[in-house]
C-alpha cells in the first residue's frame, strides 16, 4: 500500500573526523522515501528552494518515488544542515542550521495523496504534524518522529500529536528528556502512557528498542565496520521499516518486530557512505541478505 | 567441570544518585563466583586484610563456593574502592581506591587447584594473571578480563598474555584504547588479531559483542526498568558466562553463544540492587526464566 512521508528535503555539509561533503542530498523525507522505496510505492511530500537541483528530483524519480508533493518556493532557498561528527561517529556537533523554506513549510495534499493508508509524520514541528494527520482520514498507520526542539517549545502541540498517532520514532536522549527519565526502559514506557500504541527508541550504534502496551525488546544495530556518515540514519531506520509494515499490509507483533529489524539493516548500509551513495549501490536481494545475518546473529 | 577464578575480594562504598551503601561485599572474584555459582562449582582465589569480616566468607561457603584460596594477610587490610555513579547509571567515577593487600597479591595455586580446567583471570595485572596461568597447565579454557590501567603501564606483560589465553574479556573503553580504533567493530577483531581465539566486549547497558576468527555478533543487555547498582555487572556477565560454559564442559560455538546469553542475564539481576542483594534473592529458575524471556526478545 502507498507509504506517504512528510518532512525535511536538505542540502547537508557533513565533517567526519576522516573526510567531508558539501553540498549533499539529505533532509529526512528523502533518507526516509529512499530507505522505504525498497520496499513500497512512496509519496514524498516536502518544500525546496530555487537552488534545488532539479538533478536531485529527476534521482529520486528514478527510484520510482512519487515526487509530485515536492513544492518549489519561488525565490526561496531549500533547507541547509552543516554538522561535524566527534571521533565516536556516535555524537555530533550541529555546526549551521538555516531553515530557509522549511520554516515556512505548511503541506497542503492533493487528493490523490490524501487516501494514503501508511503515513511517517519526519522531522516538523507537532503543528505541522497535526495539520497533516487531518489531511489523511483513511490512514491506518500513523507514525512521527520528534525532535528536542519541539519537546523543549512545543510541549502540548506535541502531547495533542501523541494522542492521535500510532506510533512515535524518537531517540535516545529524546526520549529521556520526554520523559524526564535517565532509565530509558521507563522512559520508553512513559512515553507510550502519552498516547501512542508504540514507541520506538532509536539508541545510535546501540540499535533500537520497542514498547507497546504488551511487548518490550531490544534490537542492537547490525555491526558493520565500516561507519563512514551516520547522518540519515534514523530516518533510513524509520523508511525501512514502515517501507515493510506498508507492503505487508499487516500490523500484527510478530510484522512489527520484522519491521523493525529491516529498519536497522537498511541504516546499517545507510552509514556505510555519506548521503545515499550507499543505499544507491544495493537492492533488495542485499538487504535481505543483511537481514538474514542478522536474524541468525540473535538466534542462540 | 570446577572453574577457577582469580581476583579481587574488596569491600565497596557505593553512591548512587538516589542511595549510597557503605562497605558492602564487593570485587571481581566475588561477583564473578556468585554468578558462576548458579551453574557449576567455584573454587575463589584472592586475598583479604584482618578486617574481612568472617560472615562474608561463610556466606559464600553457604553458596557452595570453595573459599579455600582466599589468604588473609596478617596486620593487612583488604582491598576498598568508593565510587559514584552518574545520573545516566552507566558511567561512573573513582572517588578512591585503596588496593591495600591487593597490591601485593601473588596467588599460589594448591596441588588441589592446579588441576583446574576452567580458569578465569580477573582484575589483576597482566604479570599476576600469567603467574596464575603458569599454575593451571590442565586448563581447557582460561579467559582474562584486563583494564585500562594495565593497557597503559603494562602492555608488553598484556600482549604476552594475550598470546597465551584463549579468550579475553574488557569493555568497550578499554577495547578502543588497546586497539586505538574508535570504531567497535574494528577494534574487536583487531584485539583477537592480538592472540585470544574470541574476544567479548562489553557495553554496559548496551550489552555484549563477541569475536571470534570465523565469527561475529552483538547481544543487547537485558532491558531491566529497575537500575539501582550497575557495579559487578561485568563480572557476574564472565561468571553467568563461563559457569555455563564449566557445566557444559563444551566449547563449540553454538555453547558459547548460549553462554554469553547468560552472562547478560545474570548481569541483568545484579544491577536491579546493591551488592549481590539481588542475586541472593533468585535462584536457577529466574536465569532461566529470564534467559527464555530474553531468546524470544531476540528471535523473530
Amino acid at each position: 500500500m502507498p507509504l506517504l512521508v512528510v518532512g525535511s528535503v536538505a542540502l547537508d555539509c557533513v565533517e567526519t573526523p576522516t573526510d567531508k561533503r558539501d553540498d549533499v542530498l539529505g533532509g529526512s523525507a528523502v533518507f526516509f522515501s529512499y530507505a522505504a522505496s525498497f520496499f513500497s510505492p512512496v509519496r514524498m511530500i516536502g518544500t525546496v528552494g530555487e537552488d534545488w537541483p532539479t538533478r536531485h528530483t529527476r534521482f529520486l524519480q528514478d527510484r520510482g518515488i512519487d515526487t509530485s508533493g515536492i513544492e518549489t518556493i519561488a525565490g526561496g532557498k531549500t533547507f541547509r544542515w552543516r554538522g561535524r561528527y566527534l571521533p565516536n561517529m556516535n555524537d555530533r556537533e550541529t555546526l549551521e542550521v538555516h531553515l530557509n523554506v522549511f520554516g515556512e513549510f505548511k503541506p497542503t495534499l492533493t487528493a490523490g495523496h490524501q487516501d494514503s493508508r501508511f503515513v511517517f509524520l519526519g522531522n516538523a514541528s507537532p503543528t505541522t504534524q497535526l495539520s497533516v494527520l487531518d489531511q489523511v482520514p483513511k490512514a491506518h498507520l500513523t507514525v512521527a518522529d520528534t525532535m528536542d526542539l519541539w519537546i523543549n517549545i512545543q510541549r502540548d502541540e506535541l502531547a495533542t500529536l501523541l494522542r492521535r498517532i500510532d506510533g512515535l520514532v524518537l531517540n535516545d536522549s529524546e526520549a529521556k528528556l520526554l520523559a524526564e527519565d535517565e532509565n530509558l526502559v521507563r522512559a520508553g514506557h512513559t512515553v507510550r502512557a502519552m498516547g501512542p500504541k508504540f514507541v520506538v527508541i532509536k539508541k545510535g550504534e546501540h540499535g533500537a528498542m520497542f514498547f507497546s502496551e504488551h511487548e518490550m525488546y531490544v534490537m542492537p544495530a547490525y555491526p558493520t565496520p565500516r561507519v563512514v556518515d551516520p547522518t540519515g540514519a534514523g530516518d533510513s531506520f524509520a523508511g525501512g521499516m514502515m517501507g515493510h509494515l506498508a507492503a505487508l499490509g499487516r500490523l500484527d507483533p510478530q510484522s512489527l518486530k520484522e519491521a523493525l529489524a529491516y529498519g536497522v539493516v537498511t541504516a546499517s548500509f545507510t552509514v556505510e557512505d555519506f548521503s545515499l551513495d550507499r543505499l544507491q549501490g544495493i537492492n533488495r536481494r542485499d538487504l535481505d541478505s543483511r537481514l538474514a545475518e542478522y536474524r541468525q546473529m540473535l538466534s542462540f
